[in-house]
């Protein structure tokens, strides 16, 4: 069995019947991420966030959630990523990854602080106050080009879904896919969180040396937060689209950096809120408006 | 216009067909939690959490926070919630609660700390270490009474949308509703962040005196996490119930503390994982198996 479901006795309810057999549940469990930082001859350690995720990809998640919440800017800064062998509690095992980052890394202990902590479907947590949610250090993605066939958006959502095994069982799983622009899904991760699905998939495609996301897109499976745009803007990818509704402040977000952000892509529909101009029908083609 | 939605210009695409026309969306906004605590004499504030949520019930979210939180046992423990008036920047007028509590109140720094930090849709932030995210504190919900009718449950979901004003609106948002024995609906709150609405509702119950809701049922639009059973086992209900899946930690979490945790509902379908023992078909039916 997959490691990501665990097993449950559930008692069915219909109008008319009722029915109790095995089912399968989305795993739920803490991850916590600890950097080692600082010169050689004065190696600190500490810990960086505890987030309630999937297990699995658990390397990538953590190297996606330094990436995306911008406290490493490349995986050339991390030396070794793996599961903590000595943890003190048996249920810590698995459960605790160590990222040794480059010696010449300078870290900034307060930046740290910010990003303390984080959570299974938001990443603003840790952040010290209102002012430290609103992103600094984000480049903005240049306008324009690449450019995506407009056709292309509706299918993202089930092309993500197909390849959403653990989905199919527990029906309570979050998914995150990188495509081309040809609408080619590249790579898909997944947890209860969103935020947890979209930095396994940026550690996963930061492992293989695809960032920035410069010439993709990102299509998720949930609706699209302010956390949700800041990340994916951290990893420079310039199209998010999302199959539940954006925030206001994913918006405001999207649309000062630049980003494409589209929203509710279902049923033949999407709605398009920021940079509109990278959405164009196939050459030739007409709409009838 | 309600001040929980936001105006926007959106591109609609359909297969043949495109338009610009204005839409609505979910706010999203930073909201900040301080506490004034300790002995009058020696007066002292910290910044408890930063959450992500949809302007609207912020004094309820905040009491509801430090409930569900388990910062604090009772109403009786809070002398005043306002917002701040003065505050350093334009954007965070509206935007940070002050909170002063008892000067009886013995606040555990440490605990603070672990409550730090929280997030549009989990608790689980700002906890210190995995250790952390375990309940401790909570008492456990009595077994057995009280029972709700088998029949009632299908109806929670219908009954929470039609209050859901501004889901109409823009989609977005996510819903709490606390309902009696019989099915009716009591309260109703939203937010962008599944934790947010139930901590609304919770600080919402609080301030009329409801707590601890033995008698009452809770129904979310979304997933249940480890988080919201933890939030609702901490307000005293008896029965959660969800519209998406629960994660493994929930069901297990829900099965240790003995509270009743449905999920799917939906379709005239739901699942029992803990507590079956609530539900009960009105006296005399009989139910075909």
């Amino acid at each position: 069995m997959h490691h990501s479901v665990a097993p449950v006795q559930v008692k069915r309810i219909k109008v008319l019947k009722e029915t109790t057999e095995p089912d399968l549940l989305a795993v739920e469990e803490p991850l916590e991420i600890r950097i080692g930082y600082g010169q050689e001859h004065k190696r600190r350690e500490k810990s960086l966030s505890v987030t309630m995720r999937t297990p699995g990809n658990d390397l990538e998640l953590a190297m996606g959630f330094l990436i995306s919440e911008g406290i490493i800017g490349s995986v050339n800064e991390v030396l070794s990523i793996k599961h903590c062998q000595r943890v003190k509690k048996e249920e810590e095992a698995g459960n605790v990854v160590r990222v040794e980052l480059s010696h010449q890394l300078e870290i900034d202990l307060k930046k740290l602080q910010r990003h303390f902590y984080t959570s299974s479907s938001c990443g603003v947590c840790g952040k010290s106050s209102i002012e430290a949610v609103q992103v600094s250090a984000c480049e903005p993605i240049t306008h324009g080009k690449p450019v995506f066939d407009r056709q292309l958006i509706h299918e993202l959502p089930d092309k993500l879904l197909e390849a959403q095994n653990v989905f199919e069982h527990t029906g309570g799983l979050h998914a995150a896919g990188l495509f081309d622009n040809n609408g080619r899904l590249l790579l898909m991760r997944e947890d209860v969180g969103r935020h947890n699905a979209l930095d396994k998939l940026v550690g996963a495609a930061a492992s293989r040396g695809m960032l920035p996301l410069r010439s993709y897109l990102i299509q998720v499976s949930g609706r699209a937060s302010f956390e949700l745009v800041q990340k994916a803007l951290l990893a420079g990818v310039p199209l998010l689209s999302a199959v539940g509704a954006p925030s206001s402040l994913a918006v405001k977000l999207a649309g000062s950096a630049g980003m494409t952000l589209i929203g509710f892509v279902r049923n033949n529909r999407y709605n398009i809120y920021t940079g509109a101009e990278r959405i164009r029908l196939p050459q030739g083609a007409k709409v009838p408006t």
